[in-house]
């Protein structure tokens, strides 16, 4: 598999500080190209009100892919080749991702299982289970490679088709004693990140990590999760994707119970065993993965001038709460993309902070 | 409290052969009293082509009053004083039942509590603190008396309100260990009994027994019910009743806990303690014990001749597979008062089954 011909642009693209996910998918949408995209960057960004952000250089981005090789890892580009469509679903879905292993494993159903770090070993002995009964059906198994339940539901489904998405490089081994396993797992599965080679996973990527986990997955299943815990998380962002989420419960007096009978209380499906998630995914067949939300447009679509009345009447119904993007449009009375170039600029001056939910607000001056 | 004047001919009426719930409140409609009623059965039993019943005698019916007095029980009447209206809005609602104890437990939100004969320690200790629980908040805690967690659910509530509805007899002890609970029960919360003083309970009671569990509760909590145990029984006709139906939830690894966590599948609310009951059954108020169903007319409202034609079309439509008698109006093209009328004397004539959810079907002569 060789890389495309304008990874370097892409990558130059999503690595420049400031631009997340959705100013990227808008840019690309926008102006047709990562090359256009950033060529209109300074423009934008002095439009928006704000400095010129330091665009990645070429050189930086080969080191990067030069790291990646080096790793024994391939990209995925949004909206082409492997990428999977379910994840491309997300409106904040990752635009580029680094793979080692198996990537005919993508091709398959996807099912995350995710749980808590300490979980009992009765827990881990029924995630370990579940992942190889769902193996034995032909579903691939998603998890986080974390302690606990993650680990377990890789064990037990590592001969039949395992996912990992951990939160740092590809090249990085977390947690330590996992090192072993994420070698078996790049040698007879399938291993994901978002972040360059070479980066040590912090705190603030694993939120990013398990939005993949959830936006590979058709459903996610979650075991003995602590309330607030990340696989609550991982659960939420399931269900804001659309896609099926099931807990296994417990009894009321295990306090490791309590985050997966309030996500039934909250409308999981209450799951025993791989017939009852089987069932539950059964529904969603053909509810994603279809390609219902354009990756990339052929040519450019939208205006990319702005009339300075919009920008001032956005900017007037922008303030530090976060509000939905929708709102905006309906408020302003402007088209729906001459809105999204104003906020598009906002972004790229700096200025703008996207939340879940479609929503954003500005930063105070 | 003294006895309705017409206690002797409703006992009598019920007790005959025959005579089921029904049936009680079928003649009651159409006849305005008991006494005519009992006037009525051998003309309606012949018409509906059977023998006419042996109508339980007054000196029967006087000695069963004298048996339940002696053991210090008071008669329920349907539609009259204190007898539950919630209970009264079961389709086969028990026309009469005997009580004894504090009859002003009935004047109070209700909520049934049930489970396993065999359940562990563990879910014994749940139900006795849920039921101490709900009584903290007011609630009166309904159960069956049997081993298990009826006997600890009854445990929680003695002090706060419970009561216990048994299958056999106001004066038979059973099962025999909970002869002293009984006694406390009677004692300081309260015994509810349909079969006549001096019955020995027999399997085929404990079924009609729930009902009347499941009928008087707004909503019932199920803890660790086997697969076709009477506790799923008891959770199925209450939601058949419009009542809340909530489970509490355990490992799949328990085999106890898989009749509840189906249930939960099935729909039940999950239930980790009493908030979680108050908040379920928060929902429900006002929707049971309203006067929503006539429980008898003051004065005679159908027809009590049938045309021989309408008899032809409804014995034509009936058969040994259990049909719904709206289906039967519908088909029939008859008025449902005539309908209704042919079933009566079919099921006085003992020709008639009835099955729940208002279906019946013709015996095969």
């Amino acid at each position: 598999m060789s890389n495309p011909p304008d990874l370097i642009d892409r990558l130059r693209l999503i690595r420049t500080p400031g631009i997340g996910p959705i100013a990227y998918r808008q840019l690309l949408l926008r102006f047709g190209s990562a090359e256009a995209a950033l060529a209109a960057i300074p423009d934008l960004a002095r439009r928006g009100g704000g400095k010129v952000p330091a665009i990645c250089s070429k050189e930086a981005a080969q080191r990067e892919i030069g790291a990646a090789e080096k790793a024994g890892a391939h990209y995925l580009v949004m909206g082409q080749g492997l990428y999977p469509r379910a994840l491309a679903e997300l409106e904040n879905a990752p635009p580029l991702l680094t793979a080692k292993g198996n990537l005919a494993l993508l091709d398959r159903p996807l099912v995350a299982i995710v749980g808590a770090r300490n979980a009992s070993a009765a827990a881990c002995r029924f995630a370990r289970g579940l992942a190889h009964d769902l193996g034995g059906e032909g579903i691939v198994v998603v998890s986080g490679l974390a302690r606990g339940i993650d680990s377990a539901a890789h064990d037990g489904s590592l001969d039949s088709g395992t996912i990992a998405v951990i939160a740092g490089g590809i090249d990085i081994a977390y947690p330590p004693e996992n090192e072993a396993r994420q070698k078996d797992i790049a040698a007879r599965g399938l291993l994901i990140a978002e972040m360059p080679a070479g980066t040590e996973p912090r705190a603030r990527h694993f939120p990013y990590r398990n939005r993949i986990i959830a936006g590979l997955a058709v459903g996610t299943v979650v075991i003995e999760a602590a309330p607030r815990s990340g696989s609550l998380i991982t659960a939420r962002l399931a269900a804001e994707a659309g896609r099926e989420v099931m807990a296994v419960p417990g009894s009321p007096l295990d306090p490791r119970a309590q985050g997966c009978n309030q996500l039934i209380r909250d409308g999981a499906t209450l799951i025993q065993n791989a017939a009852d998630v089987i069932e539950a995914i059964s529904s969603m067949n053909g509810k994603v993965a279809s390609p219902s939300r354009a990756f990339e447009p052929h040519t450019p679509s939208a205006p990319i001038e702005t009339e300075p009345d919009v920008r001032l009447r956005v900017e007037d119904l922008l303030g530090p709460s976060p509000v939905s993007v929708d709102e905006v449009v309906r408020l302003s009375g402007a088209e729906p993309g001459a809105v999204q170039l104003v906020l598009l600029e906002l972004d790229l001056a700096g200025r703008l902070d996207r939340h879940a939910g479609g929503k954003v607000s500005l930063q105070s001056a």
